[in-house]
Parts: structure tokens; C-alpha cells; sequence
């Protein structure tokens, strides 16, 4: 069976760059923008938009049992949703099926499973991720500190939203991963460069 | 400066073997008896003593601002508490200097910061930490499933609020820790071989 790497991660914690340098370093497959791009063939939706539903949760998380009647819009974009997840599903573990790969996000450590992935976790302190948000900002881009936490916040908490929805779990509860990794503080190149040298 | 590493670990996660085995394999100094016995020494109070205090609270954590007034008992054990724990810090502080060390427990990862730790924390799924405590017991000693999860959740409920009391801390918080590995069905010489692939 090939290998597969998932990566959770924090927003502004380095988890991109984390699985892009790993993949590299491993020479496993690393898939990004590729997904939304295979997607967009797939269910004949524009790629800006499934790249605004990504990681979105379809509606606010209210009980079936409630008999909410959805109004048309909700209903529309709900479909969408659950078809990007059935479809993004399939891909990813054809991808798995493929060759040894790293993949960020998306539920993976939950819906590729049967592939008994290494599931890693990225998180840090606030501080440290509203730095790293601000050093990789584009230059154009003059976000103060309150307007990253907000974001840091927001992001956060829509991936918490998806994640519960999709698995039934808690996005952050360390008991879904195998290895939480700190990078407070830490260069993202010398953790990969360490992490690589445990995986055989 | 020599090299540092701290192991938390939640109960039945197998933190005390990790340890053992990482000092081992790395050539580092592991501590553990031999810190009851030199306590015992500094404080003239028996070891066995100073162990039913160990990783444990001095007190019901009741803000001073109330003013309670202790019973002459209690007085007495919280004043042997704060001694050992002094003593303690200052004896690790004393073996830090002296050699690499692995270190579990005890809030070394604070006491000790000034050494900048590799600070690990083990953690593993309930049912995992019941099963490691089964196959790790006396044969003379049979808890039940039961009895064994209410001693888990009475040790780590002590350790937290040991941790908390000294620290000002979460225990629990994976903020306070570099990496946390859950050892959940894993096996703790191989997650030992992996890691220490990762110290230079």
C-alpha cells in the first residue's frame, strides 16, 4: 500500500508549506490547486467556486430532526457541497491509490482511512501565526493585527465546522492524529527535515 | 548546552517506557528513582513519602484572596510539598547542567525552560491506555476494566492540577509541549526509533 500523509493544520501555522517541503523532501505526490482543477471537470462547477466552498460547512449545523425547511439558494449550494465532498472523496483516494502523497486538509485523515495514513497535526501559539500570516502576506496586502486574528479566527473555525459535519468529530482533538507538531517559534524547513527522517 | 528532553504523558499512554527507551537509545541520563532517593536525602523525609506526594497538588486550589486558614495537618503537608518541589527543581536544574537528560513528568518542562527542552507529550485513546495498564500490571494485580479507568482518570486529574498549581498552566493544553504523539496502538519501541531519528 502506498504511503499517504495527511496534514491538519491551524490557519497561519505553516501547515501548507509544512506538506509542500515534506512532499519534496519524500518525493511524494503533493496535490493542491490540482484537486480544485480536477473538481472543476468533474462536476462542471467553476473553480472559484469550489474553491469558496472548500472546507466550508454546507449549512449551519442544525439538527434534521429539527424539519428545517431549506430555502431554494440553501438547498442549491447544500447539493453542491455534498457533491464536491463525494467527488473530492473519490479523487483523493484515487490519488492515494496512485502513488505515496501528502495531502493538506479536506477530511483526509478521516476519509482515507482504510489507507492508514500518518495523520499530523500543525498548530501554534496566536501570536506566532499572526507573524507568519504577515510575513507571507503579499506586499499589497496591509492587514492590521486585529483584522489577521479575526481571520485567523473565522478560517479556523469554518475548518472546525466542516471537519464536524463531514466526520463527526472534532477538528481539533488530538486523539484524531498521530503527531501534533508546535511550530511556534520553529523554521518550517528544519521540522520537515526532521519529520522526513521518521518516515521509512 | 547539553540537550534536554521532557515527557508528559497522560496515564497508561506508556510515557515512562518512551522515556526509558529514548534516554537509551539517544545515550542520554533518564532520572526517575534516583530523584526520590536524593529528595529523600535533602529533605530528610522517607522516599516513600516523598512518592505519595509526587505529581500531585498541595492543596484544593482555593485562591489565597479568601484567606483561608489552614488546619495545622494540612499546613504541614503543603509545606513539605513546596519544599520537595523546590528541591526537586533545583536538583533538576543541577542534572540538566551535568548531562543530556530525559526527564518525565515533575512540570520539568517548565522548571526547566531555561534549558529550552525538546518537550514531548504522550497521549493515547481511553480504551488503548486501559489495555497498556492490563498488560503492564502485576500478575497478582487484577483491576477491572472499570476500576482501571477510574485510577487513569484520578492520576491525570492529579497531575493536571499539580501542573496547574506550579505552573499557572493547562496540563492538558498541547500549547505547552513541542510535539505530542499519540501512541494509541502503536508500539513504543518503534515510535522511540522513529523519534530519535529526529535528534542531532
Amino acid at each position: 500500500m502506498n504511503k499517504v500523509i495527511t496534514v491538519s493544520r491551524e490557519f497561519g501555522s505553516g501547515g501548507r508549506e509544512f506538506a509542500r517541503r515534506l512532499a519534496d523532501k519524500l518525493g511524494f505526490a503533493y496535490y493542491d490547486s490540482e484537486i480544485i482543477s480536477e473538481l472543476a471537470k468533474r462536476t462542471s462547477l467553476a473553480e472559484e467556486y469550489i474553491s469558496s466552498l472548500n472546507e466550508r460547512c454546507p449549512a449551519p449545523l442544525i439538527p434534521i430532526s429539527i424539519g428545517q425547511t431549506f430555502s431554494p439558494a440553501i438547498d442549491v449550494r447544500w447539493e453542491h457541497h455534498n457533491t464536491i465532498f463525494t467527488e473530492q472523496t473519490a479523487l483523493l483516494k484515487e490519488l492515494a491509490k496512485k502513488s505515496d502523497c501528502v495531502i493538506v486538509g479536506r477530511c483526509a485523515d478521516y476519509t482515507l482511512r482504510e489507507f492508514n495514513p500518518i495523520r499530523i497535526r500543525l498548530y501554534a501559539e496566536l501570536d506566532a501565526r499572526i507573524e507568519r500570516c504577515k510575513s507571507r502576506a503579499d506586499k499589497t496586502e496591509k492587514l492590521s493585527d486585529r483584522e489577521i486574528k479575526q481571520k485567523i479566527n473565522e478560517v479556523d473555525k469554518a475548518r472546525a465546522k466542516y471537519y464536524l459535519f463531514y466526520t463527526g468529530k472534532k477538528w481539533e482533538d488530538a486523539l484524531n492524529y498521530d503527531i501534533c507538531i508546535n511550530t511556534t517559534g520553529k523554521n518550517i524547513a528544519k521540522l520537515v527535515e526532521d519529520f522526513a527522517a521518521t518516515i521509512k
